[in-house]
Order: structure tokens, then C-alpha cells, then sequence
């Protein structure tokens, strides 16, 4: 029953919709939603909590000239489903179909490609500072809605912090779910959870009011605290000093499932001159029981099944991932070693750490949506003695970059960084895909830079790492582990490995699509052509001896990463052969183009990418006949 | 008369001291600096600050055991000077003498290697957390100096947010100056403003608690509310709100220059279990009247005169530098197009943009020491159609790297990014060394990199960028402006300039070492060798049709950037030919090893890596000789 919501083909149309009317989209909403979920692996219970909140600001605003941000962005699922994206919603998060963050290019309702928490508040300062300057006659407004885990990331505060200025026009939505991804830590929840106590939200605001109002003033100096008790108290109604302090009107906390009172303070909002903070407080998973009881779990649940008339989370026992083999080696790293900590920015879940949380919670840490934080902590740990593991997605620590830097490369110290999510990370697409780490963490002295080939190379090079005088970075994807049979040589430092032998050509290998090099490998044989396969490990130091010896030796070397070819592992191995003045011009590099790549599963991209066991094996067979088609040509 | 300061051999020296001697002895290190700054430019007003809050630090802490960072660390001087380094003190920035910074390799006192802001809150909670784990039942303190125009970036929220877990034994001294490098901006700085006007500081605490005391407690519901408002009150009243909610214990503000009054807070505060702020006021310049009344020109003053008995700022006349090419060059865009905004992270001075901030105030933005802010709200401003200009120190944009590839290279928005001190930065040393960007910057789809070989290439650039419809950034060093005689070719979109032109080999030039390249190629034409040189302008796109052309027409090629070798110009290079199919073993690379660089003159450190006239004419002839050594087997 989705007959209100067929209706919708733009949010004008909302504002026609009477209360129960709106009440009803809510809840046609919801069930798209679960039959979203029904259907595949979704952002679920952010999106719950967000419909109303969605609703009620389409109908104050009109983003056709007003701005709207969505923080982070996997909460746009119903703004999605209320401007004109209804019929290819059953697309979302595949290949070709709908995003699951907001994307310009599918609407001019969404302004920024976001998947990074914690940017909209300084990105709508920006759009409502250039309207100011380009429009200044019109009533244009910007809204940003950000989340309660998003919050307390650095960026947020640098904002708030330059939020006064040109910014007459500018609402930021506190989405206050009381939830990050995983539950909340930090003094910035605990505020919150105040705030949500205050007497205005309890109903004592109208007798509080008048009690104040009879607070004689007397002369100075007692005068002068009073008026300062009477402001501290009057803050301390309206709550929300923190943010007053720092220049933005603060107004709620408000109930953010009850549509008319979000009406009623959105259009409030519009009239203030100046910044407002709005707190609206929600329910992650509001509306469906089981996720607003357990919103973990339905942040991105695994597919549903339908019983009778209720959804439930599908049992299918998938295969362990990379992400549950780094897991357990840092477990069993910790077990072993009192000096090991694991520090993750809300992403426990995301990183399979909940057994760690649970089993040594002194020396696990999440740090909420901090990365930056997270890594200065790192090195402060190293410092003293500790061996701190960074647990943080490879497009995520981007956010930490200068504390890789100078925290911890210029000072040499053993902090572990373990990036997830390094490759094509799949239907997140573009903000989520880690294909930029070979080329920003190369960069830097004395980083120390691996990729694992497969399965067994994981924990013995967290265990390397863990030992090893220095920061190390270790980069796996997210895709399910596989194991490439062979006694494999131990970890050396910039030590590669050799996995096939064959003198027709070589191909090798950073990262963990080696196996399919061994598979495109096998298949040729059965062509004919033997190959080498190498498994290079180190990124940095690369092992150039025995890579830049293929070079000489095959008559073409094949390099091969799930990495951005600028900058990347094939251009290291063009450094080397450069290094050692050797011709590299039968060196040719697979891994991926310049461009972003989208959404979609990870072996439908790989494909696309030549980078599957069918692309690896053709060009390997061009190289062989010579008659391989230069990059440059191609382009 | 520097007697006293001699005697101090140890920071356990300055405890056997009285008052008076301790007040002789800050007077005798202000002399000191004073001489410093006679000698060369240094940071001075500053340090002048700081003096009194050094000696009460090390008097009351034995940083032997305990842990101290100074924040940023452009202040350490007096630290320097008690802790054993007074006889090499006039060494300070000069190559091989001690840095400006911490350094870790000239004193353990000297924790971590700083210059960057804002991450002594981080490192401080993990040192302090580690020290937790590994040595519980010493008495060991962790003590974070940080300056108020630090304060407002964002890791130190983030680091604030987290401080309450583990850190029984941290103490954040926040140095409150009123001041950036440049007068502060934001909200954080209006707030510190009230709290110094608060009546705690100014005298009526002892009155007001007394008044607080006799408030009744009435029966619920407004007995709740009066509780609070007690609370609120009593908040109000030790001010600093703000940082206990975040779980801070505030105390303060307190005379940054009242040693007795130091030393009684430093004990309170190692009293305290938890984490604690303690803000201590000061004045930057304090007791050098120049400096104090304006401590922006004395922040890092041009060399001292000495006339008669007083120092005053030796006014040399210095030649321009890229710095103020671009100044102007942003100024001139700006005044002929009303879209174009500037932004800058606290350093008006350091980027010379005091007379567009003078002339165009309300399109130049100070967003304070708050990097990933700035590059997102200058994305936004793209966004809804003005043209900004982000103009950040390179090493300082690290900060930002997130938001370079989310908010503006994935939305492809022309945001100009003009990172100053791209190459050797001199006597700030390691930290300040923009050598990076050529590596971490190309990486990004979207991104136009260019690097200008002289002085006329700039503000061309900046037109070019300011006309494109995309991300653009242009990166030069800090270095006195040079020009190439020539008719400058326009700047085209990947393309490069040919300088010289010659048969005996191609240097391929990208940034301001081009005329160093041409001066190279100059002297080697009375050797009977002509060579070509070519200004690259862009490292991306890379002009690969005339490069790679050069590399297969010329003997050999000589690739020349101020950048790290590790994926930079060079391995760009590598890249294109490789592309092409072209052997690529006679393009030989030189640019900055991976190592990190100490501190010196610029010249010096070119002169070091063989990136002078010297240096490049020798390569040049050994590469003409066939006798060039290469990189691998010099290692």
C-alpha cells in the first residue's frame, strides 16, 4: 500500500498533504523501507528514525531555492523516495541504479556526493555565505541535518566555531538519535543526554519563566551576578549553552516524530536572524520494533526474509571476510601482548571488534567520529611503550591524514595502522572506496605499507607489524577471505613472495587480488603460456631487487592493484626500474583509472575494471601477443 | 647578564630558586631571546609569553617522569633554554643547530616533534593512557601547553570529547594570549573573552559563594529546577561551562605571568584527579613593550637592530617572494571579479594578504587554525557559484585531505587551492617542509595540479584556475620570487613550456627550480653541451605528449621537482611513458629522497640534495658522461 507515496512526484506536493495524510506517507515510507531491506543490504535504521524529520522540512522548506545537506548522508532514504526517485527505489545500491548517499547527479535535491560524516555544517556555512554574496535579495535558507554520532567530529566544531559570520539565513538539524553507528561515547553525548533532561523538554518552562521574571535586581556588585545568574539559568533553560556560547541560537530539544511540532519550529527557525541549532531528538529504527530496540544491528542489516506479516533478519551464513580475519588476529594479538591496544572511530561494528569490546575492554577504544584524534592518541600511546593498532577504514583515515604525518611517521613510531575497506568497497561507491591509500601513504619517510595476498598474509603481517620499530600500515578489502594454498614465507621486511614460476611473463600482485592472478594464471596454462605470479606484500619498502630482476628477466611484467594507478604500487615498480636505470617500457600496470569509480557489488566493478580473473587473463594474453594497447592510446 | 640562566644546567636546577631569583632569571631569558632575534628571524612574541609559565612548569613537574608537549611548539624556547641547550642557543634555526620546534633528538625533554597545531590534546590523553597501562603506581603527569589560537581546531574538540577515559593525570594548560598568529576569530575566542570577564577572575567569588549556599531547596517540581539553577550558577561562577561539560574540570583564568600564582594552580591541578584545564592568561610580547603592543609583526620578526639600548626591527628592504606574487595576483583577480572569495587558516600574515583583508573584508575569510572547515566551506561557496581561493601553507592543507576529496575533487567545484611553501620551507624544519603535495594531491580524480616555474607563471595560473570549471591547485615555495626572461607561452590545460631548446639531453622542470634547470643549462653550453629545458607548469594533467616525446627523443632526461621523489613529477613521468610504451631507463629523477629533511636555509638544503645550479649541472654531466650513478645503487 503505497498510494500516498505514488503520488508524490515532488515535494511541492507534500505541501498540500493534510497531518494524517502525512502520517500515512510515514508510514508508507516505513514499509518501502523494510522492503527495501527484504530485498538487499541497506542503511535501515538511521532512515526509520528520519521520516518524519524528512517531511515536516519539505513542507517549511522549498529546496528548490532553499539548500539542504544531509550529514554523512545514508539517512536520505526517504528525501529520496519524496523528490522524485519512488519508482527507481527498488534500484538503490545496485550498479547503475540509485546511490546510497545523496548524488547530484540524480537530483538537484542532492547538492553534495556525501559518505563522510561531519563536512554539512561547514559546507552549508558556504552555500548560505555565497547566497548572501549572490543573492542577497532573495530568501534562500540552508539547512544541514546531522546526526548525534557525527557530531562530535573536529569539523563540526570548526564550524560551529565560524558559524556567526554571513550566515543570517542557516538551521542545523541535530539529529539526536542518541546513537552513533555503534552506541555513543565522548562528553559531547553525555551533554546531549543533559539537554534532553532540561526542563523545557520536561514541561516546566511556563512556571520556570515567571519565577525568573520576579528576580530583583540590587546593586553592584551583586547586581552584576545576578543578571549573570538570571542569564546562566535562562541558558539553562533553553539549554543549549554550549552551543550559545559559541554564537548559535539553540532551540529544542524537540520531539522529532510528532510532524506538526517540527513544522512549528522549522518555520520558528526560518524567522531567526542568525545561526539556530535545532535539537531534535529521534528514534533510530522508529516504527519497526526490532531495529529501534536493537539499532545496531539494523544500522545495515543483511537482507530481511518476509514471515507472515513480519520482516526478519535472514540467517544465511556468509563466508568470513577480510574485516573478521583481521579481527581475530588483532584479538589474538591482544591476548598475547598486555602493550597491544585497538582503537576504532565508531566503527566497532563496521570492524568486527565487538568481541575485543567485550572480552578487553581497558585496551579497546572507540573514539566516536574522531580519526584525527584517534591517531594523535595512537602515537601518544606508542610513545610511552604501547602498541597501538588504528583500526579505521582506508577512506575514512584520510580524515587523519596530517597525524599520520606528523604524529606518527616524522617521529618513527610503532603505531599499526589496519585500513579496511582498502579497494573498491562496492555499493557504498565512491566516498567508501579505499583506492587512494598506496598513493597518500607512500609518500611519507619511514611509513612502512602492506597488503596482504590473501587470507594468511593478514595476521602474520599484523604480527610483523606489531614487532617491527616503526608505523606500518596494513591495507585489505572488503570482500569475502580467500586463502591461496602454499606454505607461504614468513614476513620479511620489503620481502615479496614468489607464488608461481613460469618464464613467459609475470604478474605481480599488490594486495589481495592475487588469487585471481593465480587463477588467470592456471587458466593460461592450459594455453600454454606459463607465467610467473608474485606476491609483493610491501608496498613500501617495495621489494625492488627481486621485482625489478622480473622486470629484466620476463619478457613483460604485469602489476596488478585494487588501488588508484596515479601514484599507486605499478608506479612504485616504475620508480624501481627507473631507480635501477633498467628499461621498463614491457611493464604494464592494471589497477584502477582516474576517474571515480561508482557504486555496485565489488566483482561487478572488478569486471568492469578488467581487474576479475577474465580481465587479468586477457590482457595477459595480449602482453603475450603482443599486441597489448598502451594506456595512453586508449585514452 | 645572563649569570643565573648559565647556572641552569638541568630543569631540577630552577627548583633550589626563590621568587626573586626566578623572576631575575625570566628577565635574563627575555634578554636572551632578545639577542636571538638580533642575530635572525625567529619566533619571539610568543615565546616572550611564556617565559614565567616554563619556569612554573618545570618547577612544579619534573618532566623527567612526567610528560609534557607544547602545543604547536613554536614556543619551546624557554623550555630549550632550561633544559640544558642555553650554550647552543644561538645555533637556533640554523642548519645543524637546533630547531625551532621540539625535537626529540636534542633533549628528552622534547617528546614529540611539533609545528602543526592542535594535536597536543590528543598525544597528551594517549601518553597519559598509556602510562596508565604500563606504570599505574607511579605518580606521573601529562601536561598539554596549548595556545587559545590552537584551541579552536578541531582535534583538540575531538581530543577535549575524549579526555575523560583514562586521563586521571592530564592537565591541559591552555596559554590564552587573545591571539592567533594572526588576532584570533570565532566563536571559542569571544568565549575565553567572557570568561576572563568573569567574577571569579575579577575578585567576587568568595562573596558569591556565600550567597549561593543560603539559596532553599523547595519541594518538587521547582526544587529540581532550583538545583539546577544552583548548578548553572556555580558553573557560571568557576566559568569554563563549556569544557565541563565535555568532562573538563575548568579552573581558572589565572596570571600567566605571576609565577608564585602558577605554581599554586600546577599543584592544585596535580591534586585533581581527572582531567583538568587550567586557563592562564598571558600577554604575547610580555616584557619587550614593542612586541606587546603588537605581537602580529613580532610573532616572527625580520632580524633586530641593536641601537643604543634597545632592539628595534631592522628594516631591510627584501626582495618579493611567490608569497607576495600571489598576494597580488589573489588581490588583483578578486578586485576585477566580485565571485572571487579568499580564504585563509589564521595565516593573513604568513600569506600576505593583510591589504585584501584591509580592502575587501567581507570576501576575505580568517576561519582560524581550522583547516578541514575552510576547504569544506570553500566548497560550498563553489557550489552555489563564487570562485574561492583556499590559500594554505601545503603542509598545513594535510589537515584538510579529506575534505579535498570529498567536498571538492568528487563534486568537481572550482575551489583554487594556492598552497605556499610547496618545497623546502626553510628554518621551520620538517614539519613545515611542504614536500608532499606533488604525491598526495595527484592521486585525486578531478584535481588540475600545477606548480609554477616562475614568477610570471603565477598569477597566470591563478587566472587560469579562476576560469576553470573544476578543482585546481598551484603550489610554489617560499623563496624570493624569480622570472625567466622569455615571452611566457599562456597557460593551456596540460600543457608545458619549452625554455631552451637542444639535443644533448632535456631537463623537465615542474615548479620554481626552473631557473636553477636554466641556469644549469646555461653553464653546461660552455661545456659544449646544449640541452633543452622544458617548465612541465602542470603535474597533472601531465603534459605526456611533449614529455614523453622528450624522453624518446633525447638522449637522456632529467626530471627536476622541489617535492618527494616518492610518487611525485617525476614518477608521474614514469607513469606516462609507461602508458606509451616508451623505455623510460635514461629518465633519471631528482627531487627530495625519502627521508625527512632537517631545517636550514633553503639554499642550503638544495645545496644538500643536489638541487642547486651545482647539483643539477653535475647530473647533467654525468648523465651526458653515461657515468650517473644510479638511485638503487646508491643506497
Amino acid at each position: 500500500m503505497t498510494t500516498l507515496l505514488e503520488s508524490i512526484r515532488e515535494p511541492a506536493d507534500l505541501r498540500t498533504l493534510s497531518l494524517p495524510q502525512l502520517e500515512q506517507l510515514a508510514a508508507e515510507i516505513r514499509e518501502v523501507l523494510c522492503s527495501l531491506i527484504a530485498c538487499r543490504s541497506a542503511h535501515f535504521a538511521s532512515n526509520l528514525g528520519v521520516v518524519e524529520l524528512t517531511l515536516a522540512l519539505h513542507q517549511v522548506f522549498d529546496f528548490r531555492s532553499d539548500r539542504l545537506i544531509w550529514d554523512t548522508g545514508h539517512q536520505i532514504y526517504p528525501h529520496k523516495l519524496v523528490t522524485g526517485r519512488f519508482a527507481q527505489f527498488q534500484t538503490m545500491r545496485t550498479k547503475g541504479g540509485l546511490m546510497g548517499y545523496p548524488n547530484p547527479a540524480e537530483s538537484e535535491f542532492d547538492l553534495f556526493m556525501t559518505g563522510h560524516a561531519g563536512a554539512s555544517v561547514s559546507t552549508a556555512l558556504g552555500l548560505a555565505s555565497g547566497d548572501a554574496f549572490l543573492r542577497p535579495q532573495e530568501d534562500r535558507h540552508t539547512v544541514a541535518v546531522i546526526g548525534d554520532g557525527a557530531f562530535p567530529s573536529g569539523i563540526v566544531f570548526e564550524a560551529l566555531n565560524n558559524g556567526r559570520r554571513q550566515s543570517d539565513k542557516l538551521l542545523v538539524v541535530l539529529n539526536d538519535n542518541c546513537m552513533s553507528i555503534c552506541p555513543r561515547v565522548g562528553g559531547m553525548g553525555d551533554y546531549l543526554d543533559r539537554l534532553r533532561m532540561n526542563p523545557a523538554y520536561t514541561g516546566l518552562k511556563g512556571e520556570i519563566a515567571k519565577l525568573l521574571t520576579r528576580v530583583p535586581l540590587l546593586g553592584d556588585p551583586a547586581e552584576r551576578f545576578l543578571v549573570q545568574l538570571k542569564e546562566a539559568a535562562k541558558a539553562g533553560l533553553s539549554g543549549g549553552m554550549m552551543f550559545e556560547d559559541l554564537g548559535f541560537r539553540y532551540i529544542g530539544p524537540i520531539d522529532g516524530h510528532n510532524i506538526a511540532i517540527l513544522r512549528k519550529y522549522f518555520k520558528m527557525a526560518r524567522r531567526i536572524k542568525g545561526p539556530v541549532l535545532l535539537h531534535v531528538v529521534t528514534e533510530k529504527g522508529h516504527g519497526y520494533r526490532p531495529a529501534a530496540l536493537d539499532p545496531v544491528t539494523y544500522h545495515a542489516p543483511p537482507q530481511f526474509e518476509r514471515r507472515a506479516d513480519q520482516y526478519v533478519i535472514a540467517k544465511k551464513k556468509s563466508s568470513p571476510a577480510y574485516t573478521n580475519v583481521a579481527a581475530d588476529a588483532i584479538l589474538a594479538q591482544m591476548r598475547a601482548n598486555d602493550r597491544v591496544t585497538v582503537l576504532t572511530a565508531a566503527m566497532c561494528q563496521g570492524n568486527k571488534l565487538e568481541t575485543v569490546r567485550e572480552q578487553l575492554p581497558e585496551r579497546f577504544f572507540d573514539t566516536g567520529i574522531c580519526e584525527a584524534h584517534t591517531v594523535a592518541f595512537a602515537a601518544g600511546q606508542a610513545k610511552v611503550g604501547m602498541r597501538p593498532i588504528v583500526d579505521i577504514y582506508s577512506t575514512f583515515l584520510q580524515r587523519a591524514y596530517d597525524h599520520i604525518f606528523q604524529e606518527v611517521a616524522l617521529q618513527n613510531l610503532p603505531v599499526t595502522f589496519m585500513l579496511d575497506r582498502g579497494g573498491l568497497a562496492g555499493p557504498d561507491g565512491p566516498t567508501h572506496h579505499g583506492v587512494f591509500d598506496f598513493g597518500y601513504l607512500r609518500v611519507f619517510p619511514n611509513m612502512v605499507v602492506m597488503a596482504p595476498g590473501d587470507a594468511s598474509d593478514l595476521p602474520a603481517m599484523l604480527d610483523f607489524a606489531l614487532k617491527f620499530q616503526g608505523p606500518c600500515a596494513i591495507r585489505y578489502p572488503k570482500a569475502t577471505a580467500v586463502t591461496n594454498a602454499r606454505r607461504p614465507a614468513p614476513i620479511e621486511l620489503g620481502r615479496s613472495e614468489q607464488i608461481r614460476s613460469g618464464a613467459d611473463g609475470c604478474i605481480v600482485v599488490c594486495g589481495a587480488l592475487l588469487n585471481r592472478a593465480v587463477e588467470a594464471a592456471d587458466r593460461l596454462k592450459q594455453d600454454g603460456l606459463e607465467l610467473s605470479v608474485i606476491n609483493a606484500r610491501f608496498l613500501k619498502p617495495l621489494d625492488a631487487d627481486a621485482i625489478v630482476a622480473a622486470v629484466q628477466r620476463f619478457p613483460w611484467v604485469l602489476t596488478l592493484e585494487e588501488a588508484a594507478l596515479m601514484g599507486g604500487f605499478g608506479s612504485a615498480v616504475l620508480e624501481a626500474a627507473s631507480d635501477a636505470g633498467v628499461d621498463a617500457s614491457r611493464v604494464h600496470r592494471l589497477g584502477v583509472p582516474d576517474r571515480y569509480i561508482e557504486h555496485g557489488e565489488r566483482d561487478e566493478l572488478l569486471a568492469d575494471l578488467e581487474l576479475d580473473v577474465d580481465g587479468i587473463a586477457a590482457e595477459c594474453r595480449r602482453l603475450a601477443a603482443g599486441t597489448v594497447q598502451h594506456a595512453a592510446a586508449r585514452r
